[in-house]
């Protein structure tokens, strides 16, 4: 197995996501700023593995603080989450992590070296949760794939991998879980621009596991799909409104729109916690914006003239309309149910 | 004014478009097996450019034949065509150039010198019709434009400049008009992968001329329409079938299928040459596969791991119901009325 965020020696090891798949490097995190960084230059990158990754961000804070004093360790504290919530603003598994750990500091009674000692273990029950509902996603996600063909090709945007979670994935833990049950024939991956977390993460992942994967450029997923090459998409999701609509990598919108033309099924695979039922539609996600050197540089390589202008946002939203169904640790969802499992708790 | 093929001193020069926006280097073409070698290469691409470069080609190869017989002359010069025909098999441009080059080899009596001679004067024929055609195309395809909003932002994919024709260029020289009528705000350019014509190309063309432009992935497209940042969509083809779907750069269908869903006009420009009224349906068109170098590798960066398996079309077909206009040299028509007009000797 394969995992992204590791707890180990007093520090936190990251597989850095920016050198692979040329060279697989391990950095060691000791300090809050230094997750931070991490998490905004994307050295750990997807929904889950930055809830992850800024939960023991939350923890690395909370040790660095030098106080005996309740009232002032919280109110540092919340400074280190202040930090760790300004690193990038569309995945809610950020807030989350973020909301659940100080939320533990608040909640815990004794000294300070007793509530550091809470935050870690509370951060290791995070990274251990996400692994356990990555393989109910795997599970559920199984159970909702079509029942024909018996072997499917199955096409996917991003990394949604154990590179993206805390281990296994969400979208390619349906497939990885396919592909252990005898039910997945290739994987095709769009290789993601501007980043090509599907060239480079995915793909490595799938050659890791011996999947069979064919990557493509985003623009010819519509092409494939009219050759009946694809029997049906699953991505991830960054951040899900109440009614269903759903953040994810930019594409994903253009992905959904084209499947729908084909009548092929597009599912979603997130934990519970990308669930933002406080908003109650997708136009209230905020969606980042990146750096344009993510579109017009790759490697030493500068693909555009001077002179030009950019636009990069990170992510879309797709409506749900246009989704199949949200596959959870709790089971797979029409997108327009999840407010009634929600009051039903089921979600 | 820029020209992608020029001839001059017995020879043919050619813009590299392979090292373009970084490197302007110009190309002489001396022989027929070097124009092959630079339209497989895409040293000179676009489907209107390939044809003029294709015919020069017929020219240079007849130049070489080195007989005083009609009837072996007319043989080795089909072996030229054979070559040249077989370098790219989707623009019909290049087939309609070179069969034309052919018809004209047959019907010209006298000498063989003769017959070089008017074999050159009908390249040069080719050429300046080709700028003749985009002008008109940019003329008709202004008119055919949107009325409303009154300055628009239109969004193109792939090069159909300057670059790609003769010289103005199809969908981008309807762009040109339209900039020159006081009538464009930008130019959105799908970088267009994998080879990057937007990005460097439709780029590079718009810095020139002080046409405001707007780099973004292929992915990112939708979610600019979605954004009402997009008020019309024009792309320029390789193949139009009688039935009017059209084969264009991968990426197209996808790029068709989204802007419908926005309720967002999509034009195809594209010379008369370019309707291949053999063809019933788009189904018909061959669609080149292309070496998966373009998709895993940027300058010196590999994209993916090793073990990893690629589909690379370079084209794909856009069916006439996706499209709203057709703008050729003769006016605009409906995709479904292509075949009424050829009647009717319109088109």
């Amino acid at each position: 197995m394969l995992y992204s965020v590791v707890w180990k020696n007093n520090s936190v090891l990251l597989i850095d996501q920016t050198r692979l798949p040329n060279e697989y490097a391990v950095v060691e995190i000791h300090r809050s700023e230094d997750m931070a960084e991490a998490i905004r230059t994307m050295i750990v990158r997807g929904a889950p593995a930055i809830g992850v990754a800024a939960a023991y961000g939350m923890y690395l804070g909370a040790r660095e603080i030098e106080t005996s004093k309740r009232e002032e360790f919280l109110q540092q504290l919340e400074k280190v989450a202040q930090l760790l919530r300004s690193t990038r603003p569309t995945a809610v598994n950020l807030f989350w992590a973020i909301g659940r750990m100080m939320q533990t500091a608040y909640e815990t009674l004794g000294t300070i070296a007793e509530i550091q000692q809470t935050l870690l273990e509370t951060a290791q029950t995070i990274n251990a949760e996400d692994i356990q509902t990555c393989q109910a996603i795997g599970d559920h996600g199984l159970a909702a794939l079509p029942k024909t063909p018996e072997k499917l090709t199955i096409l996917t945007h991003c990394n949604t991998g154990a590179l993206a979670t805390a281990g296994y994935g969400t979208a390619l833990g349906v497939v990885r879980s396919a592909w252990r049950e005898g039910r997945l024939t290739r994987v095709f991956a769009d290789e993601t621009r501007p980043r090509l977390q599907g060239a480079k993460l995915t793909a490595w992942e799938c050659v890791q596991e011996g999947i069979p994967v064919t990557v493509i450029t985003d623009s010819m997923a519509a092409h494939c799909m009219k050759q009946g090459l694809i029997d049906a998409v699953i991505v991830g999701a960054d951040r899900i409104a109440a009614n269903g609509d759903t953040a994810n990598k930019i594409g994903t919108y253009s992905l959904a729109i084209v499947a729908q033309k084909h009548n092929i099924p597009f599912f979603v695979a997130a934990p519970v916690s990308t669930i933002d039922f406080t908003l109650a539609s997708g136009s209230l996600i905020p969606i980042e914006e990146r750096h344009p050197s993510e579109i017009y540089q790759i490697g030493d390589t500068l693909l555009t003239p001077s002179g030009v202008e950019f636009y990069n946002p990170a992510f879309d939203v797709t409506p749900a309309e246009l989704i199949t169904a949200i596959i959870t640790e709790n089971g797979a969802f029409a997108p327009g149910d999840l407010i009634k499992a929600q009051k039903n708790s089921v979600l």
